[in-house]
């Protein structure tokens, strides 16, 4: 049976992680809310299995929420991770890593709150993407550097997405760094998935999502 | 054999939930970073196991990190999970959903750096906390509130603690609030929890947690 994926349909943002994997692995898989209604159904559908927030996955009945845990849930089905307890529960945890780097992304471009524009938090968004650029790159990248050599997972997946991201939302920064096994990954990843990366179902980075270029939050 | 919990040895902070889930098990477990020269065990293991940051457990050669995992991995082995795969994972959301909040509770008062005083970001904490009061704690707890009564849980434990924190940190924002399930759940997890909570195995809140007082904060 093929799995239904719920997300936002105009962006990347932690959906695609989702799609990555589901990618990669050839899976039969509906992104439900880009289909006709989708983001209707989609709504419905959250408030019907008590899911807090996009994106859920659903497949024979299981109800999976939050990007990580989706993919500890995929993991084994796709191949895409071991199933032994001990070693699904690492990648778990690196994946829950990632997760956490991604709220500090977002953050740069609002570090006060999603209900109110970028515009409205320039200013504190220039402090807080000064600190991001200087101390939290260095410390998650330099990080997922030392994991980039592991087994091919759907971790593996995650830090490509995260590289190419942060290629797009930071350039400059990302220019002046050196993170020899990322960009290996990320070139290794870039092949195995040039045939989605090429379609139409790869949405193109924008403004709406996790990673988005502001030159001047790039220092 | 009994469990390694690795956290700060001098607040609640996320190692909390792990704590309460064990404390209301019974189960045999050291709190390894509170005993002798505790913090550079910690840190030793930390970097033997490559785990990004505290908490982490360990249990018969499994390592576990980020509140939610461990929980996770403990939910069932304590009795505070069910087995079965689609219901615990559900609870796993539930938590993960929490560790979200979490996040944003600690944004009030580091909304620029967590390498930066508060004092150094107290204007930006001002605006964000005020987003947090209006707009957050209604989003998040109005949907905690909704599950609530689910059957007890490892979530139930942590819902507790996520508003015993709120009353801390809040305590003139919650008096406006009306969250009947919760208030009762927290009443019925205080009184479970008794023992422990009067033990001095619980660290009371203080200045350096997720949960933080500052009057200005609290509208």
């Amino acid at each position: 049976m093929s799995y239904e994926l719920y997300y936002w349909p105009s962006i990347q943002g932690r959906g695609e992680f989702v799609r990555l994997a589901l990618e990669d692995a050839g899976a039969k898989y509906e992104d439900i809310a880009r289909g006709k209604n989708g983001v209707d159904v989609m709504m419905k559908q959250m408030k019907r299995h008590g899911v807090f927030a996009p994106p859920f996955l659903i497949h024979q009945k299981v109800v999976t929420s939050h990007t990580a845990m989706i993919l500890h849930y995929l993991g084994p089905r796709l191949r895409l991770a071991p199933k032994a307890e001990a070693a699904r529960l690492r990648l778990h945890g690196l994946q829950l890593t990632i997760t956490d780097f991604l709220v500090e992304v977002h953050d740069t471009h609002h570090p006060i709150a999603n209900s109110l524009y970028y515009e409205d938090q320039r200013a504190e968004s220039l402090r807080r993407a000064k600190s991001f650029r200087e101390s939290r790159i260095p410390k998650f990248l330099g990080y997922f550097e030392t994991r980039a050599t592991l087994p091919f997972s759907y971790v593996s997946l995650s830090l490509f997405q995260v590289m190419e991201g942060l290629d797009y939302a930071f350039p400059e920064t990302m220019r002046k760094t050196n993170y020899r096994n990322l960009r290996k990954l990320q070139e290794k990843v870039r092949k195995r998935l040039a045939p989605y990366l090429a379609s139409e179902r790869r949405i193109p980075f924008n403004q709406s999502g996790v990673f988005r270029r502001y030159p001047e939050l790039d220092g």
